[in-house]
């Protein structure tokens, strides 16, 4: 087990003896070592309550084979050694003598879970408190700090106690749980936007829901973590409108100029206000469900204010769904000017009674996954002031990468036949209810209709509507600092929409922040390897609360997980840029790889339902040294690793070809070769309900990506292409059977640690029954490959 | 959908109208229909606080394609047809029209979905109240009844508010959600037991958490759910105990007489009392962990306090496990005397502070599954006073039918090579506080070499040790009433222990209740098409707090889930009793069956070997029609069904045969023949965090059986016996290799819907890889087949 950490900053000795006060002990260096022992570790077991309760929580913990705890502190110690007292550490941290590791040999084991020791035995009470301090931010078995597991175990029970306003608490530069999760108020208020998507001539109400500590009644102003959650009202039945992939791919006829295709945004009409009659501090309903982000929970009792608002179209709100379209942009918007009072929310949607968010400190985080983290990418291209932070997960920066490709339609993965219309059924929440559907229904129909036409299946060509939703158009207005966090492994919101967003903001003065894991899509907080939540804290008290803890210095830029080391995070300052700490090498498919040959007629529909397989099956067989697809594709081997490298950043194809058909799919796939145990690409529990939120609150399990049974392969990356869009993803570039032609594209950006002795190979194919259409016509590829290369870039 | 409920009761007009009026409605039949349902629709959004918000609320429910309930309410409806009724019904338990229903046919639905109707259309204010009153029962999608939902969502918010003593609330025969589970007390006592297992002189003390909502403090008394939990705490690593499946079968020599085998209770030595030096009402110690069991903690804000104890060995008690012996029947036993007052319990180890259950109604019954139900059976045979009733759910009822099968070691399904001393090693968590084991490590190395060598892994016999082990030996002394769960599938703790246990209490005058489910070893509490955990609090307002509910007679004897009809529960009076409902056949083996030979060479365990398998796949190959196994099987065809019949009760089989060798394993599984769809083995989960647990408070996810991909057969019973047991489990018949001797012996019971054209199969082999021994002498069995009858009982 490896307890990696980079949330922890350095502290001299008079920070850590305030915080140690400001927190409950009592660290005064003129005590003798064994009255600082004594009391100190007294004040970890914060569940007994009495003298005798605490000695025989004392006498539970082994010192040595010799004496538990109670006895050696009774005998007055004049110095710990080392060993003695990290072999307490650790059964404090959650590890057990004999099955973790044994009493004696306690260095070595905190060396192996990499955590923290200090550089000497303990021989004087400076020596002591300075070991406790690093003890309390030291992370136990169970995923958070020793001191952040005392607290869910009551350690600040009475912190708030003859407080006039409850007060905030830092250590170690981070929020601590002194306010109280379990209580807290449920809101739910309307808030007036300058929209009218549903055509009713009023402006469009957007039901908000807000988890606020009841401390906040006592005067204390919080920050908010907002989450623009379209789901959080639940989702409907898609099955009907969900498309089956075609068998045929159009000939494109048409093409686009740039022009033609950039957005260009509207102002809308000015709309009436809601007449305010009066206003209330309290509202007036209550939100019938709960909060829906673990993380979100968990800093609730740090003193955070929690929100979520699903966005026009979602229940309770007014307005029509426009997946990713700027009316949901601007719902989310319309959050954070209400929280930081700038716009005005009601109690209900028709007495006209106001309601402020006169608990808010003004600063905003969004955080979520997914369509969730999506729609705080495009909050923060809005530059709305308020929004310091945006933590956006699996996230997509431009729709067109979520359900197109190089002028192909291209389905997430594992969604296949998913598209724009789909989701916004699918997030249409409003239609739960059957009365307001009454009125909207006929509306709905026509605003779906339209969607339907504008996402454009037949030709999958980047068009002005999907220009609407690329977010990276408005990166140059982002004020608010960034984190990205995304699975190198997620093929249903691709690496492209973190990378290309993480890449386009490299410029701008902001701080910014790369976690890439070896998951799908799949969310970081819970995994036991890394402490994300930790670091998360720190960035948000930094931002929400000025804590002046030097976060934006004290984070890694990047952080990525290793795919073979099990629990091995690799930190770097950026990530696969063109610098002196990379190099690309270019691969000629002739000279530099070994294939059998250099075309293929792609049959792989009529292989695959005569099969009958599913998509999943596909997405294994294709990527198999020897797979029933063989004949259908190209398999090119790069030479073996000598030694282990490195591969970063962005893969990128060049292919001379030529075809006897007018257009084609051409899929390319690079996968990593050689038998080996990889990760399973999910990752395992490996403490079921061990992540305690808060003080007698919710628990969530900790989670760890694990290597699982044998492969012979494993897909890196891939990327797929419409023949006919050989310069961008809308001009047509018509191809003439048996005439050669070029097509240059980058596929997946990936981090790859390959160990020595095994290889790369790319596959080339044609259609992609996972994520493309599946095309019936039979393409004849043909490759030059001394023509075509592929380009890899390496961390040196 | 299918949502079955039994745990309905039904009640005059004048007990509904007095209910309706204690939960809040005003039901006044002189007030007209119009004003009636306006007020009553009204109450049913409890997180509407204000006239608007509630309107609002109505809004968003549709009555029929024209009217949302509001504007049909504002009409000052004279009367309701059902249709309408019930279309708005189903929206307020959580269906949604389109999706699940359509408004015009709402009837249809209800019907489809087995919820309860009343019989014409609402004419008059009493049918209104009447339908309502209906309605607050009826379950909705959720889980749980409308009323309970309700109260999830804040219903009875302000219930307690201006009382001076807080006050319990039934409707409908159940407690109702009216108490905080958020504010609970949290606390450890330590009870003084009778015992010293650890030989320290000094009688053990027993580590005890109580969950007691707060209310108590006001003065209400509240009754208790115990559950004897020696998993509490966490378990151990066991994997170096965990034993090898041996290679061979020892030929026995001894055999036993029926005295020597018989368990007689020894009377421990007196101990000195701990000397009592004060008292306190209040714990000194905190619990550091939850409540870990959804059903009690499901009570809790129903004025159940929930108590978890592990008994002697486990973190936080003295003494030592013994694996099922009287030293853990007495731990539980000396719990409910403590919360009965005729035990004394102190707030630590040492300084004598007694604490008594002052809280506490004098009323217990014992939850759990697993072991912790085993224990409940265990205390009730105690007859211990207090102690109302038990639900034990997948317990074990004698441990022999837990490890050891008719003089031989058999494994507990999924568990090869676990045994009593696995599992001693597995919940002794005093093994956790390493320092609590420098002391006691000595004494539990000798207590656990005894557990080894007791349990006898060479010989397989019944013993004293076993008996000792063994419930049902004192089965007349249970006074408390029962209820019985377990899964038909659980192949771990086997449905042996429920209806041995349910088959030994008939003639008990207790109450009785029997509950099988087509799942393993799990829970009932969450799995969707029955009213189970409904049911339990019906039971539990009638046992523990003298709620007048007419249960035991409300509740059917048995409910037994079918196994080829999705969301079908049957009920019935008896279980598999010899009467007018039921017949026995009897199968001659060679005139009533087909089978290709009369004997088989037993070398499933080199086949085993040589593949490399697994317990699961051996389970999983050896009952296919065509199996690697052939060759070392019987496969004997019972004739196909030409209309549907229903097996149930014990299968017995009577085999002649002779063998080869002086000693054998013999395994007899009854199968169910032909392609069909079965229920996967385990529940999906239908509706994630969809049962709330209480007021703001926990959520649990809805699970159902749901059948899953075609299968050939499908294991039903299964048994396996030592062939020199040939009388019992304790006389040795020894063996003459080629001289026939007869087996007699009972398989697992069962409950099975064999649909026309199925058939039934008997296979019969030697060695089990999942569960015996993996015995490598090849034994060649001869079965004289015209000698050899398997009985099955059928209900008519």
């Amino acid at each position: 087990m490896k307890l990696n950490q980079n949330g922890r900053i350095q502290a001299d000795q008079a920070t850590q003896l305030n915080e140690l006060t400001a927190v409950g002990f009592t660290p005064d260096l003129d005590q003798s070592l064994s009255d600082a022992a004594n009391a100190a570790f007294r004040k970890l077991f914060p569940e007994a309550f009495s003298e005798t309760a605490k000695q025989q929580a004392l006498a539970s913990v082994a010192v040595n084979g010799e004496q538990d705890l109670n006895q050696f502190l009774a005998s007055q110690p004049t110095q710990i050694s080392r060993t003695d007292f990290y072999a307490v550490a650790l059964q404090l941290l959650g590890f057990e003598p004999k099955t973790d590791y044994q009493l004696a040999d306690s260095l070595k084991f905190m060396a192996e879970t990499k955590l923290p020791v200090v550089n000497a035995d303990i021989a004087t009470t400076a020596d002591f408190w300075s070991a406790m301090y690093l003890l309390l931010c030291t992370r136990t078995k169970h995923l958070v700090t020793l001191l952040d597991a005392l607290a869910a175990r009551g350690f600040y029970r009475d912190f708030q106690a003859g407080k006039k306003t409850p007060e905030y608490l830092f250590f170690n530069g981070k929020a601590q749980n002194v306010f109280d999760a379990r209580k807290i108020h449920r809101e739910v208020v309307w808030i007036e936007s300058d929209m009218d998507t549903d055509h009713d001539g009023k402006r469009d109400m957007l039901e908000t829901t807000i988890f606020r500590p009841q401390e906040t009644d006592a005067g204390v102003k919080m920050p908010v973590l907002f989450t623009a959650n379209p789901y959080f009202h639940g989702t409907n039945d898609v099955d009907w409108i969900t498309h089956k992939p075609d068998p045929k791919l159009a000939v494109k006829t048409h093409s686009y100029t740039k022009d033609e295709v950039t957005y260009t945004p509207t102002t809308p009409a000015e709309l009436p206000h809601q007449p305010v009659t009066g206003e209330s501090r309290t509202a007036e309903v209550y939100s019938d469900q709960g909060g829906s982000y673990m993380f979100n929970d968990y800093m609730l009792g740090r003193g955070f204010v929690t929100v979520y608002s699903g966005g026009v179209g979602t229940r309770g709100s007014d307005g029509v769904r426009s997946t990713g379209g700027t009316s949901e942009t601007d719902s989310a918007v319309a959050v954070i000017e209400w929280l930081t009072g700038k716009r005005r929310a009601f109690t209900n949607r028709t007495d006209g009674i106001e309601i402020k968010a006169w608990w808010c400190n003004g600063k905003v985080a969004m955080t979520g996954k997914s369509y969730l983290g999506t729609l705080s990418i495009a909050a923060a291209t809005s530059g709305v002031a308020g929004l310091k932070t945006v933590i956006s997960e699996s996230a997509i920066s431009s729709w067109y990468d979520y359900y197109r490709e190089n002028g192909l339609v291209v389905a997430p993965g594992g969604f296949q036949g998913e598209d724009a219309d789909v989701l916004a059924v699918d997030t249409f929440s409003r239609q739960k209810q059957a009365g307001d559907m009454l009125k909207i229904q006929a509306e709905w129909d026509k605003t779906l209709a339209a969607i339907t036409k504008d996402q454009d299946r037949e030709f999958g060509d980047y068009t002005k509507w999907w220009d609407e939703r690329n977010y990276r158009n408005n990166l140059k207005n982002i004020k608010a600092d960034v984190i990205i966090e995304h699975g190198l492994n997620d093929w249903n919101v691709k690496p492209a929409n973190a990378i290309r967003y993480w890449n386009g903001i490299q410029d701008l003065p902001i701080n910014k922040k790369l976690f890439l894991h070896q998951g799908q899509h799949t969310y970081l907080d819970n995994i036991r390897s890394l402490d994300f939540v930790d670091q998360l804290n720190l960035w948000l008290s930094y931002e929400l609360l000025g804590v002046q803890n030097g976060a934006p210095a004290a984070l890694p830029n990047v952080t990525v997980q290793d795919n073979v080391e099990p629990e091995t995070w690799h930190t770097y300052d950026e990530f696969g840029t063109a610098d002196a700490k990379h190099t690309d090498k270019p691969y000629n498919l002739q000279n530099d790889m070994a294939s059998k040959r250099a075309g293929f007629p792609d049959n792989a529909t009529a292989i695959f339902k005569e099969d009958k397989e599913d998509s999943d099956g596909f997405e294994a067989e294709i990527i198999k040294p020897h797979s029933k697809y063989d004949g259908a594709r190209l398999w090119l081997d790069l030479p073996a690793e000598t030694k282990d490298v490195t591969l970063e950043g962005i893969p990128h194809l060049k292919l001379r070809l030529w075809i006897d058909q007018p257009t084609a799919i051409l899929s390319a796939r690079l996968v990593d070769v050689g038998e080996a145990k990889r990760f399973a690409p999910v990752a395992g529990v490996v403490d079921a309900g061990g992540w305690n939120l808060g003080y007698d609150y919710k628990t969530v399990s900790i989670q760890e990506f694990k290597p699982a049974k044998e492969t012979a392969s494993k897909l890196v990356s891939f990327g797929h292409v419409n023949v006919q869009n050989q310069k961008n993803a809308y001009e047509n570039a018509p191809v003439t059977p048996g005439k050669p032609f070029t097509v240059d594209f980058d596929l997946q950006p990936t981090h790859l640690h390959l160990p020595a002795g095994r290889h790369l190979a790319l596959i080339i194919h044609g259609a992609d029954m996972a994520q493309t259409q599946r095309t019936e016509t039979v393409v004849n590829f043909h490759i030059d490959l001394a023509q075509s290369t592929l380009t890899l870039r390496y961390r040196k």
